[in-house]
């Protein structure tokens, strides 16, 4: 036996999210047709209208459904300071860990030549612009430690080297193989306070 | 800093889903909007048609979009063995234990006056017309080894009493105060095999 087909493809449909297998899915579309149909029309209605509406910001390329986030817009940041991440998630931990005054940008994804992942699918032309403008003294390359987020780094740090900017990268207080996301507030600001000068070879 | 309001409700809309805390929340909320639009787009609309349409069997009240669902309605299931269970989980859980060739009657729930969840809010009403139509023989009282879900069963025990049926209760494989949700297929295909008669006081 199994559920009705209805009941089935919702239970499918829960394995889109991370983390969930089988198991948890399960526990998911039960929990929401037992318990919590009015929060699960919430999620639904939400899911939908934030997939239609959110886009990228036109400065930072962050998330978010207006035009220029609220980050952006923000009088109270230091625009000499730019971080480059390569995830909203990575922005989002570095701001949770505080510390940092500066404004970011969004890569969504690292350089992968391979899967056709050149520097214009990460918006490498945008944060050339952003540096040309003369406002950024300090590029924090922040990517993942990882094979993919060096490299990227390298390519970033090479692409800028005409406009004299500095460019530091994030202490290793991160272990190398790791991603952003998963590091602890504390680490990611130790990392943050001890960056260095980025040695582009 | 947060997210736009939009991306917020979204992280703020995930915790409706059991075991889902603000961290796995924002994981799924970025990893929708990064990584999986289309299949996101499918979890709300499915979500959405669930709730819609997703109801309980008229016979046994499992859920189901259907009047009668697939297991009601399978002429391979043995309808003189009637396993009464607390929710579609616990049926699941049996079902996929294997062993139990009957048929179920779900209760979505368990007795509990003082939140006003009487006999009617758990089918009690249903469940006595089903065994008064004669063709059940032994009803297997599945509800959870819990107070609420013993209390439950003995208040059933004594409602079919006048009906002559054979009353049964799962062997205790399954530890006190837990929930049949989460037991282990050979412990419940144990549990049911072993299976007592039921003692009403
Ligand atoms: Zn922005
Ligand atoms: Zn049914």
């Amino acid at each position: 036996m199994r559920f009705s087909p209805l009941v089935e493809q919702l239970m499918d449909a829960f394995r889109v999210l991370p983390g969930v297998g089988p198991k948890t899915a399960q526990r998911m579309a039960m929990h929401l047709l037992e318990r919590e149909r009015p929060g699960g029309q919430r999620l639904a209605a939400v899911i939908q209208q934030a997939i239609e509406e959110v886009g990228y910001c036109q400065r930072c390329r962050t998330l978010t459904e207006a035009e220029v986030c609220l980050l952006c817009e923000s009088p109270r940041r230091d625009d000499a300071l730019l971080c480059v991440v390569e995830s909203p998630a990575d922005q989002l931990a570095i701001e949770e860990a505080g510390g940092f005054k500066g404004r970011y940008f969004v890569l969504h994804g690292h350089l992968s030549p391979l899967d056709g992942i050149g520097p214009e699918s990460i918006g490498l032309d945008l944060l050339e612009a952003r540096v040309a403008e003369g406002l950024v003294e300090e590029v924090v390359l922040a990517t993942n430690p990882t094979i993919e987020g060096e490299a990227t780094a390298h390519y970033i740090a090479s692409q800028l080297a005409e406009y004299g900017v500095k460019l530091s990268r994030l202490a290793y207080g991160v272990p190398m193989g790791g991603e952003l996301e998963y590091v602890d507030g504390g680490t990611l600001s130790r990392a943050f306070n001890g960056r260095l000068p980025f040695a582009s070879e």
